[in-house]
């Protein structure tokens, strides 16, 4: 029954809206005893600020982190975990157009005919803006987890795929589009220019890999890890597809060619399974991929309808990111993380 | 914690191995008044019964479901409703060569890797012997929801896609593949005949659409119905992949390509976003698709190690389907409306 | 939203009417490894078994348990439990009486109220015919928590209390009643056979005190080891009062006298806390206290209304235990017993 | 799995300790549309707040609250509701000297047991500074029971009960001590300064009635309305006991005596079950009663140990209720409110 919490031991709750004064989480059943301060999070929001570069919105938000329980002496007592970021650079007014008419891609006509009115500064409880608490409850749950090692890149972005023999996971982080082939990096920097000055955007697709997961986590039936990790991307904004492993194209392969062999080890061969057999974890590097649409808000007219069923036109102005896959590589990793630890405490409860 | 439990207010809790007395399901929540039968859950059961063409598993199991609870003079009474099927064709023998040995792109490595030892008949647990009792409380979930209508079908086999051009809905139930394009259905006819004679396999997609769902139904941020729907059908035995809409073709669109521009009606003039906009349907068609891999045991021999880490080889022998995509169409259906059901149940709580 | 299932992360699943075909309970997340067969649940049902006594309902059920799932080679295997007692013996008609008739104490009417109609054959799911299933249950949580032993008797039964200072644990499965004072079995037995004469009927408080709960078990703040056991209890059919230690006594005293001294061990000098404080266990034996109403069915004429709202009275025939409060103490136990397991489980996920 | 969340579809989730920056709790599930405001909040918390007589605690604490999120233009969007309230007058240097000596009755020896270390700043997450959050939400669940009236008072205070004759529900806003019979309040206002000027402390039982609860709203078997306020109840501080109705006195009656009998309206003659059969409302009010233990925190010198396994004695000082009981009435109240609008909204759900 969790609308806004995320986990089965390890339980997120989010709230705040984009435009409102903060937005926060609360996250319940965090083991005792883990070192974390406000600098073991920090970091991460810091590389998914808004702003930092002119691929992303221009919105200015410093995301500063505040721990507002769950601690004492820098170290985690078991109780919950409350995190709060002030939203500093809301423009309400900028969205005062679209208070009535419905941007189209955007969650505005949905909310409305659920909940019969909606928030319509920037996109309320629908924004973007609330993954900034899903990266630093993300944060937190790597500290749960600190034998895993998680990181996520763009593969493909506006159609045009990474050379995978190129890849240099070093580049990731010396580029701020997050992807790890330098050449692909330039050409990607040029099609986001192109699309931002058209008034467009770009899709994009995120690769997450997690390494150091033993074998052995996962939930089967209904908790199974890769169905958890599906449900955990597809709740972010903007995701349209979820793969592990081999994903869509193992549906081309035939038997022999999507086997995974083993050796004694214990070791496979290969690694078409993305890490996860059965649900449970094989030991393997957990391999997800998730694709996002491009950003909804763009210049072009669009034709939609207002609040009262009326025909318009629709221009989406506001400060928006000309493809949000970049910014999500931040929040695949969070949901990567929280998956992880959450799974590992449930095989704990079950297993010792 | 819903282990083996899926939903949050229409809860199906599923039990049974493939290779014990029974199998069967507890549906929890579901509304008081519904008249239901055996009548109205055995179809659903018989279209996916294993050895109903050559094309599927030869093991003979006549499903026939019972109703245990929850029922009283044909209606539901809002209790809980006990399902049960029978076990009848197992043949443990024909596994007694995988007790010890690891089939690489089961779950058997896995489970030994959790729960320390595992119920090697048929794969036990993990066998899709458990999806018979999700398509029996799919069966129930349609009854909630009567006025949503949902179809699944095979839109790719073995890397054959179908041609959209010559989509017939009336032809998915004339041939044993659950194919829309009769000219598709011949060729993969040929395709598994050769798979299954090489002692290979095959991989494909399903597509499964679900029209009638008013607009409003699903929960965000964390229940949003395309995220429930990603968990649902990556619960599946040999799922991969799962795509909304466009899915991942959507990240290679601009956005103003991907845009559902919106006329009075109110009615969309194209569908990328599958129906889902925000985590809440649309009242578009929830269009969902789901990539299987080739069915894990072949007869092809793969190098595989054995639980006391001992390396050998393996050929799964047993009854298998050349494809577990045909049957699972059932399951994807049956998962479709468990989700549709659920969140309907949900909206109503919070909405009224 | 568990309507019929009860625990956080040991979840039990309960289906089934009084007058069904069977009745049955499905347990989730029980550890694998554990040795469990029927011989090990069956002998906790025959304590619990109708028609053992003159003290109980007459209704002859041989309650044998089968285990349809979850086990292999005798041990469970970390998937659900699936357990299944037929009923031998309902007698409907015995009930055509009160098809529309409502009996007063009982849930017909509000059973009616809330979904519309019910299955009125022995009083369908809101018979404590359910509570055989948790006993099941309870037998397979014992195993979960070896170390824990559980004892539940009848400290006053028609408002005549045991003499504590005869108290003799020996003595309670040495009389029909579990009376743990010998003195007061004779009267009580004396008592029951009056009030079933004349058609009436007795309530009756149980007690239950677990020992050999470590300290630290419970999950503050909602999840309390004491609220855990109040909703288990009070969750009983006929519960009305549920008390932990000095219980309702504990508000008649000062803090000096409720104080519970501690000295070196760590070692408590009394247990008016009931071993729990702050919601965790404090080491100390977990007492437990629940009040039962006396039957509702009683051959004594009593003003009702009918389904369509007509004035009536009704007699309630059938076959029933004068003081249900009697074979409760077996559904204390198991509740105790699942709680406890329950909380164990919970521990050793945050915990470790 | 809530460890700090209360409520099936009207989830609360609390953090905050006594002595942190901050308490706090996240609505979820609240209905859209409800008027509120943070001056619909802050009457209640007025009325729980410390330091408003001589028989409270003498922290100053103005418990302002601000609502962060899910309201638009005054109304609930749906979306999570998230309260704050600062703290303002912690004492932190008071407990030093319980920093390592376990105060008995409060959660100290268990918290360590539990979690290996604690907040001991004014009992961190263990002090009743927390109902304060629990009063706030409590406020906000009225408004989604709007015809439902709720009144909480004391019966009885130090073993001092009142006279039912003498019931009058103006009188209990009149006296500082929630008493519903003037002569009582009397008295025990004479009581409370004793015990205090002692260095003593009392315990109380509060009784609690919800008028307009329609029939129908609970949910069987593990979900029964009263199952459901037990475990409310037992989570509040101090608490050791709950009954409903006539509780513990109905294991003392007979059948006959025990029956409620009904009459066309539909009504009852009676009404000794509290207005819960079967754990579903039946129109009458609900009645609870809650045992408060007296407050642990005591001036009188109790043999104790500390962290290290050392003997010691201890006197709590800092600044605490005489009598926990009287601001508990707040507490019940809102509890009682969470209870009965979350199973307003699970019924709505599974019965339209």
């Amino acid at each position: 029954m969790s609308l806004n919490t995320f986990g089965r031991v390890l339980r997120v709750t989010t709230w705040g809206e984009s435009h409102g004064p903060a937005i926060g989480a609360v996250i319940d059943g965090c083991p005792p005893g883990i070192e974390v301060s406000e600098a073991d999070i920090q970091p991460w929001l810091d590389k998914r600020r808004p702003g930092a570069s002119r691929f992303t919105t221009q919105r200015r938000e410093s995301d500063q982190v505040r721990i507002l329980s769950g601690t004492f002496e820098g170290r985690t007592t078991g109780t919950p975990i409350s995190l709060l970021i002030e939203n500093e650079d809301p423009r309400s007014k900028d969205y005062s157009d679209v208070s009535k008419a419905y941007r189209p891609g955007h969650a505005d006509y949905t909310y409305d005919a659920k909940y019969g009115f909606r928030d319509w500064r920037g996109g309320g409880r629908s924004s973007a803006r609330e993954t900034a608490v899903r990266v630093a409850a993300g944060a937190v749950a790597r500290l749960i987890v600190p034998d895993v090692s998680i990181r996520g890149y763009l593969v493909e972005l506006g159609g045009d795929a990474i050379d995978r023999e190129a890849f240099d996971a070093e580049s990731i982080d010396s580029n701020p589009l997050n992807c790890p082939d330098p050449a692909a990096a330039v050409r990607w920097e040029r099609k986001i220019d192109e699309a931002r000055k058209a008034g467009s955007s770009l899709g994009a697709i995120v690769e997450c890999v997690a390494d150091g997961v033993p074998a052995g986590w996962g939930a089967p039936i209904y908790g199974k890890l890769d169905a958890e990790l599906a449900a955990a991307m597809m709740s972010i904004n903007a995701a349209k597809g979820v793969e592990i492993g081999d994903g869509f194209a193992a549906a081309r392969l035939r038997g022999e060619d999507n086997a995974d062999a083993m050796r004694a080890g214990p070791t496979f061969l290969s690694n078409h399974a993305g890490g996860i057999l059965g649900g449970i974890s094989s030991g393997q590097p957990v391999v997800v991929r998730v694709a996002f649409k491009p950003t909804s808000s763009i210049l072009t007219p669009v034709p939609t309808i207002d609040s009262d069923g009326q025909e318009t036109e629709i221009v989406t102005k506001g400060r928006h990111d000309p493809c949000v896959g970049i910014r999500a590589v931040q929040v695949v990793e969070a949901m990567m993380a929280l998956v992880l630890a959450d799974q590992m405490l449930l095989h704990r409860a079950q297993c010792g």
